[in-house]
Parts: C-alpha cells; sequence; structure tokens
C-alpha cells in the first residue's frame, strides 16, 4: 500500500512548491522534490495536495428528505423531519454510503454523523452506519444522537404553561445504549470512532449531558451536540437554567478540549471566552443556518478570540447537499458582511486549514492528521488543477475555495489506503447505490405535515411573529 | 428544428404534472399529455423541463482572474481587477465562451455581459464577445461596460480635497461608441441584443445617464448598471447629489421597466418605493455581495414592494464561478436571516420564477420568454432527475434549488435550437476551450497590486477602519 505522488503541488504558507509525497504504511515518510518511488508513483502533475476535510456535523438519514421540507425554522423544520422519517436499517445503510461519497467527491476524508437513531433499533442503526463507512473507507466519527426529553420540550414556553411527554427511554437505559456501542464499535486505529452525542439543551437533561462526559473521560471519547443554534433555544436556555446554555454547560463539566459544537449562532462575548478557555470547537455550517433562518454565527468573533472552528454540512434536509467545499465557501464569505474591516476576513488558505487542521483539533486528533507533514497520516486528497471549473491557472486554493469546483476530485487516501481513484469512489459500486436511492424513493410535492400544523401556533406567539 | 418532449415532468402552480411539449419554428406549440410527435422526439421520463434562468449580471472577462483576488471590498477589489487585466480579444473571447458554457450548464439560456471593454478596442471587444456569444447558441444581453470618469473618483472624498484624472474618453464619443455598436450587433430577433449600461453613479457623469436613456428609448434598448452596491457608494452619492443614488437617477430618468440594476444593497424605504413605482429590476449578486463584504440586500423587502427581483453571478472573480444554480440558491436562503417570519422567506418554486420570468422581466421580453407555455419562444431546460446530486427523489425543484446539482443538465434550447445535449454543449468543443484556457494562464500567488498599496490609507480613513 506504499506509495509516491510525484511532481504534485501542495501550500507552503504563503505559496506553492513542487514536490514527491512518499507515503509508507499509511504515514506521510517524506516531502521533498526528486525522492525515490516507494510502492507504486502516482503523478502529481497539474494537482493540488491537500490534507482531507473534515465534514464535522451531518446527520447521514436526513438526506432521505433533501429537498423536501418547506422554508421553516428548525422548531418547525424538525417537527416535519421527524413526521415523515419512517427509517429502517437499509435506508440507513444507503444515506452512510451516499454520504461518505458527495463528502469524499468535495474533499473531505473524515465525516462526523449525528446519527439519527431507529427507536427500537438504535444497536444495529449504529453497526449499520458503521457497516456504510467502513465499505466506503472513509474516516468516521459516529455520534448517536441522544436525548431523555421529548420533542415539544424544546420549544420555549413563553408565558404559557407547558407539559411535555415523557420521553420513551430512561437516561440510564440510553448512556448504557452508548457504552455498548463503544465497546463494539469504538476502533480509532481502524478509523472508527464512536462520540458521546446527546443531542443539545434543548431535549437533554442534565443527568444525560454528565453521563456522558463521564463515558468520554472513562473512554477518552469525543463530545458532540448542537449548540444555540436557534434564537429559540436561547429562550429556552434562559427559562431552563436561568442562564446561557454555554455558562450552563460549563458548570456541569461538558465543555473540554474534545467537545465539538454544531452552530453556535447565538452566543454572547461571555460565553464566547468559556468556549475559547474550555478550548471547545465550534462546528460551523453556514447552510443550514441560512436555510433554516437560525442566523449567522459570529465566526470572525470566535476566530480573533482563538476559538477552533470547523466546517459541516449539517443533515442533508436542511442544506440540501453534503459539497463540504461549498460549505466551506459560504461558511467563509459569509462573515465578511458582518465586519466592515477586511482585515478581519478569513483567507481561503485560512478556509482550508480550518476545514482541515481545525477539523482535526475538535476531534482530538490534530497530532496524527489535518496537514501534510512528516509522520501525519495519510488522510490526503489529490485535486485536478485541469478541471474546467478550476481554469483559466490562477491561485489553485482561491479556485478551490471561491470558485464552484465540480469534478474536481482525482484520487483521496485515507490512511494510506486510496478510495478514491480517477474520480471514483473504488470501494463501492456508485451507480448501484444511486439506483437503489432511487428505488427506495417516490417524487412528492405538497406534503403536509400534522404536527407542524400543532404546534405552529404557539411557536409563532413565543416568538412573537 | 421542430421537436416534441415526451413524458416529462413541469410544475404546475403548487405540484407536478407530466405532460409532452411540441416545439415548432422555435415556439412552443402544444403542452398536454399524450400529443402525436411532431419533428424529433426527445425522451423527458425521469426529467424535469424548466423554462431557462437568466445570468442577469456578470462580466465575462473577470474569469481570467478567478480565485486570483484576496479578500477585499469592492473598492480595493476594483484596483486589483484593473491592475492585472491586461486584457486581449482573444482572452475576451475565450471567456465568453467559458461564460456561456457554466452559465448553460447551471440552467441558464441567457446571459446579460456587462462587458468590460478593451481601451482603443471597444468595438473588437463587442463584436468579439458578440461572435463567442453566437457561437454557443445562448441568448445573449451584450451591456458594454462604460463610464466617464477615472476609477479614484469612485471612493468617497470625506472630508479631503480629492482631485482625479479626466477619463481618457469622452462622453460623446462614449454615447457614439455605443450607438454604433447598436447599429452593427443589435439583433434581438437572433438572439443578440445590445444594452445601454452605464456603470454606475460613482463613475458616470449625468450627461452619460441621459446619453444612454436617449439611446435606450430612440433604439428600445434595456438599461443596465451596477447601483448602490456598497456602503462607499451609498456615502459617495450623498456627497455627489446631496440625495440617494436612486432619487438622483429617478430625477434624470433613467429608471424604467426596462432597467436593470445589480446590486441594490444600501437602498432606503423610499429607494424602494421608487423602484416599485418605475417598475425597475433589480439584480441580485448574493455570492458577490458576501465575497466583497457588500452587505446583504433587502430582497425580502423589494419583494414585498413588488419589486421586480432577478438572479446573476457577478463578475467571475467576485464569486468566483459562473454556476447560476448557485447563485440562486444562496440568494434565496440568505435572506431567511434577516427576516424572523418564515412566511417571508422566498420558497424553491419563488426562486425558479424569479430566475427564469424575473429574469425575462427585467429584460422587457416577458412576453415571449420565462415560462413553458404555448406561445412562448423555447427556451428550455431539461434536468436529469436520476443525477446522484438529485436523489433520493422527493420535490424535484427543492432539490434542484436547495440542493447542490451537478451535471444535472441534460438538454437545453434556446429558441427552439439545442445547444446541450446529453450533458454536452454542442456547437463548441469544450475540450478545446479547457486546453485553451489552460495555455492562456499561469499559476501563481502573492501578487501585489500597487494600486492597492497607494489607495488603501485613503479607503481606510474614509470608511471609518
Amino acid at each position: 500500500m506504499n506509495f509516491t505522488i510525484q511532481n504534485v503541488s501542495i501550500a507552503t504558507d504563503d505559496d506553492y512548491v513542487t514536490v514527491d509525497v512518499q507515503v509508507i504504511d499509511g504515514t506521510i515518510a517524506k516531502v521533498a522534490p526528486h525522492l525515490e518511488v516507494v510502492g507504486s508513483a502516482v503523478n502529481g502533475e497539474n494537482k493540488l495536495l491537500l490534507p482531507g476535510f473534515v465534514n464535522a456535523h451531518t446527520h447521514s438519514s436526513e438526506m432521505w428528505q433533501r429537498g423536501a421540507i418547506p422554508p421553516l425554522p428548525l422548531e418547525l423544520w424538525l417537527a416535519e423531519l421527524y413526521d415523515f422519517a419512517p427509517l429502517d436499517t437499509e435506508k440507513v445503510y444507503l444515506t452512510a454510503l451516499s454520504t461518505a461519497v458527495e463528502t469524499l467527491l468535495s474533499g473531505g476524508t473524515s465525516v462526523v454523523d449525528h446519527l439519527i437513531l431507529i427507536p427500537g433499533q438504535e444497536l444495529e442503526t449504529i453497526a449499520t452506519a458503521v457497516r456504510a463507512y467502513r465499505e466506503v473507507g472513509i474516516r468516521a466519527f459516529v455520534a448517536p444522537l441522544i436525548q431523555d426529553e421529548s420533542l415539544t420540550a424544546g420549544i420555549p414556553s413563553g408565558e404559557t404553561e407547558q407539559t411535555h411527554d415523557p420521553y420513551f427511554r430512561s437516561t440510564t437505559a440510553t448512556l448504557e445504549l452508548i457504552e455498548e456501542a463503544v465497546r463494539q464499535f469504538h476502533r480509532p486505529d481502524e478509523g472508527m470512532n464512536i462520540l458521546v452525542a446527546p443531542t443539545g439543551i434543548q431535549l437533554c437533561s442534565d443527568a444525560l449531558f454528565e453521563g456522558c462526559s463521564e463515558l468520554s473521560d472513562r473512554y477518552n471519547l469525543c463530545r458532540h451536540s448542537h449548540l444555540l443554534e436557534t434564537k429559540a433555544q436561547e429562550k429556552l436556555a434562559r427559562e431552563k437554567y436561568g442562564c446561557t446554555a454555554v455558562e450552563h454547560l460549563k458548570r456541569i463539566g461538558y465543555l473540554d478540549y474534545r467537545t465539538t459544537l454544531a452552530h453556535c449562532v447565538h452566543l454572547t462575548d461571555d460565553d464566547i471566552a468559556i468556549l475559547a478557555k474550555t478550548k471547545s470547537t465550534v462546528v460551523h455550517n453556514p447552510l443550514s443556518n441560512l436555510r433554516l433562518g437560525s442566523g449567522i454565527a459570529p465566526i470572525l468573533k470566535y476566530r480573533q478570540a482563538g476559538v477552533n472552528v470547523s466546517f459541516g454540512c449539517d443533515g442533508a434536509s436542511s442544506n440540501d447537499s453534503q459539497d463540504l467545499l461549498e460549505a466551506i465557501k459560504i461558511g467563509s464569505i459569509l462573515h465578511n458582511v458582518t465586519d466592515l474591516d477586511y482585515q478581519h476576513w478569513i483567507t481561503p488558505r485560512q478556509s482550508v486549514e480550518m476545514a482541515s487542521l481545525g477539523g482535526a483539533k475538535g476531534l482530538n486528533v490534530a497530532d496524527t492528521l489535518g496537514a501534510i507533514a512528516v509522520g501525519k497520516k495519510a488522510d490526503l486528497v489529490l485535486y485536478d488543477l485541469t478541471s474546467l471549473s478550476l481554469l483559466p491557472r490562477t491561485d489553485p486554493i482561491g479556485l478551490l475555495i471561491l470558485g464552484r469546483p465540480t469534478n474536481v476530485v482525482h484520487s483521496i487516501w485515507v490512511n494510506g489506503k486510496q478510495i478514491v481513484a480517477d474520480g471514483q469512489v473504488t470501494n463501492i459500486n456508485v451507480e448501484e447505490l444511486r439506483q437503489q436511492l432511487f428505488n427506495h424513493s417516490q417524487w412528492h410535492a405538497n406534503r403536509k405535515s400534522q404536527t407542524v400544523a400543532q404546534i405552529e401556533a404557539h411557536y409563532r406567539a413565543v416568538m412573537g411573529l
């Protein structure tokens, strides 16, 4: 499995050099011009080699509803999502494959799947996603989405008295489930990781967060949650805790250097200081935040405060794609309208670093991933710079990040194993996958969600609409 | 050239129907199920037919610098652009072709090229772009970019005394040039239109605007300008006119039902009422507005005020792509963060209408273009709904607008002539174009603009940075 990429462009601090890159036993062994060829030779001419990006937050099975949910804010959108989510493991399998394929073909080598679990088939759901990611060969961080409160508890009560059905599974049973998943599937050396992933303050008790922290400490697991995605959640946190959600999560010990927090749209300056101090990572999902009208996360402020930021696509019914390059582009240029001083704006090279090293930091693997350097694992993406969408030739990283690259990923290696060659995913039959996705679905328009009809009036009242 | 598309999905008000579409002599003759085949038969199964979109504002030759310009606001970005713009007609030709190709392959059948003219070779530049668009077969609206003040006049003076070099060509000579272009190239029946296109209030005298209005009236030409793209321009208008730019343009008679205005980011409520009253069209260029930090145009307000809105990619060095579906997606979901009430948000079907009929209205061709209806010209795009990026099957328009469709355009007809077949542009050799774009360019990083160095301190002072 050793190989040497010859005459390939890599980025230096502010320029490019042409080098050879030698990979031995899954690790980058040498980076220099004119190396001897070890293993197979790969032609890197007119190509750019970058460390693989991390799709740092998604929900793979949402792909079954991409394009289907009308423009709605998160709280009503969720009701739509769950009204029409009759999943089975076959469907989970297909969209995990598809999420992996779209992530790879847009420069990602790692995916964090905040995996929606089929009630009553939780371990089977996890096993299915694990199987799909292993088949494709992408590095996977499977984060089973757990909660211990029922959906309506996620909307602030405002001035009204609200009661909510108890959640169908106890906190203890949920934590046992996750521990069992860790035992069965957590194999970091094989590129397969299980995370503790309470969905967020809107649907989780302190006991669940604390149980997850305990598991995280015991098994050295990363922690993953949604955080303050919407104004409604900001309101809810005040109702629940009498302080901000970040203050509360810090108090109960959930925030640390292994914690990645999706969205982080509605944070105070004090909250930002807490994220910096605890070394928590923000996962920016710009397309989802726009699509759901959640707001613009203050990413430039995070960067100025020293908070690590990475990018995610979010689930494909709030985006509605898994194109990581699109998320990186929009997540970079979006913030130029939030600060008149262009010296604070994110440069394309910074975007690349956020998407690769930033992603690795959040997942506690920055020592081994996220850069092209001797001793790092070979999670590498080779881009074809002769693609029409990357021409005329100018600055390759500028073209890749600010353009709309299509069909540009030539080859990918994860842990030194090639899983994309000549633009094609090698380990699975994508044509067969396409046919299966077609067969398992039906076109439609005009779906009506019963739950939205039930909760919309309350939502509008509480949000002052 | 007659043809019948069989068993194709088209959108009704809120659903889809499967029909046949008969096109005779470039015009839609019948739309109904089970028609007899007239001319050649086209298989529309598992495909969606939409009216072609309008790429309603771009500058084709900017493609030579896509990916190259660092994150800068418009005024400094422009200095970069012009420092490195040694164009020749060969280059103009290649990027007009490439702009047409990227527009087509993202659903566009019309392009408005606010064409940067090579000094001293103005008519040759126009002739070159006209030739390129005729070769591809796209419907073209060539809008030669004119001004009669020099570049530095576009930055507000603030408290300082500023003098500017006179522009190298007189207002009269510029107007004569445009009139000559109209005589030589304006052939609406052949899909080739010339527009009057003073760049904007920042670099044009009243005499130039008035001369353009006069030409527009005399030859029934559309009018095209930038308008209030940046805060600096808002400031400049106050300095120049003592009122808003919109008030001034109304006073001098430039605004009418044939006027399309690119950007419109910084308008007052009174300005919006003037656009509605004069029936002017806003061209929304969301990606450029983000990239240059210009701001978020108040598109939901425009729609509520009854102002017609269409979409543009803007030139490829401020985007840095010509993917119209990307501009439509971002230009639709971006505004969800500007208004908490989701009932005002743009739906995917509304996006389609803005991009097709909205574009046609602004170009004064809504009677013949912008919809699939009997009697309309056949500017049609057939999308392959079995593409991986449009699966699983849900709502086709939702998938197309909110997703990240790639390789989905199957066929395109403009005026009934097929110019894309099976995903390939038919009239030119795209592989040869790709090779030419490669040969005429060189990778680089770290360009330094002398003009930016000269004007940056003044810009920062005036903008309070």
